[in-house]
């Protein structure tokens, strides 16, 4: 493909990713005036990457994480935002995201298409140790932000203490157990208030 | 400082640096319902970069690169984005950029604060390889946004082909040649439709 060609193709996908901007999660920002939107929850969890690596229980590169954390949500474009404490059917939200993937990666050249798409799939499937410590910083934010907006989705979803462990503790100790245990004296405190 | 302190000391940081999902500049989002935040922009500008890395025209090292664009708005938590076609008084901006990189990045342990800020001073300097290439991408979104939401900033601020032509195509020739030759053609079709 000569350059060009290879240009139109990569603003054609960098239009296209524009759509994550409309992409509303469960989360509020910490103004608590808006939901917050899956591109700007990127850029956040970026930084948190960045600014935490150091306490990654195991070696990563920070380079791939942060590609990782950069590609990761722009399957939502076409298959949405499954909230961690909504009642979504995980197979048929997996399909969506397969099909997602291969329609807003297939608008690259096939180089760059094959690259990310692989990168997106390692992240999916959290088994590599940048893979795992991307993930458990994914968990982290909006932990930080329900705390610090008054239980945000926590409240919209009726959501436990007991639930947190089960859902969102093992993936952040996977990858970062130091920062889950600054979360943990955080949430339990929260919750204490809420009794 | 000990690990508690220092997860402390980042997630006050990380908090902090969530203000940028308040901070407005002067282009839409693509659907064109409403501003584009800084936040938002930054994510999108680092996929830029990620895409558009192979039309440098000078060799450069994308991953120092993607960090400069996840923390070179930053500071606009404090300054205020500055938008290119206003007239914002130069001097004035940068002492606000300056205060507000002190406070922010001082949020930070000592050694990630010195990382940053001097990452941030590399970008704002535009002199290394990678910081002219990461200005020139800062400066191909902005373009990208008005041509697809039918003019955007460019209507607001009543900007010339001419005055493009002197504020915005050295930038990104500097540093992505080829990118500038692609957005000249839109741009000259844009402007041939407004006669």
């Amino acid at each position: 493909m000569a350059a060009p060609a290879r240009i139109d193709a990569q603003l054609a996908f960098l239009n296209e990713a524009d759509k994550l901007k409309d992409q509303l999660r469960a989360t509020p920002i910490l103004s608590n005036t808006r939901p917050e939107n899956s591109a700007e929850h990127s850029w956040h969890i970026m930084l948190y990457a960045l600014v935490l690596a150091e306490h990654a229980n195991r070696p990563i590169r920070i380079d791939r994480v942060v590609k990782m954390l950069l590609l990761h949500d722009i399957v939502e474009i076409d298959a949405g935002d499954a909230p961690i404490h909504g009642d979504h059917d995980p197979a048929e939200q997996d399909a969506k995201e397969i099909a997602a993937a291969n329609r807003i990666f297939g608008l690259l050249p096939d180089d760059q298409r094959d690259e990310f798409r692989s990168l997106w799939e390692e992240f999916e499937a959290a088994e590599s140790d940048d893979a795992i410590f991307a993930k458990s910083i994914d968990r982290v934010q909006p932990v930080i932000s329900n705390l610090e907006t008054g239980g945000g989705s926590w409240i919209d979803y009726k959501v436990t203490a007991a639930q947190l462990e089960a859902r969102v503790a093992g993936k952040v100790r996977r990858g970062a157990p130091a920062v889950w245990e600054a979360l943990k004296v955080r949430i339990d405190a929260w919750f204490a208030t809420r009794r």
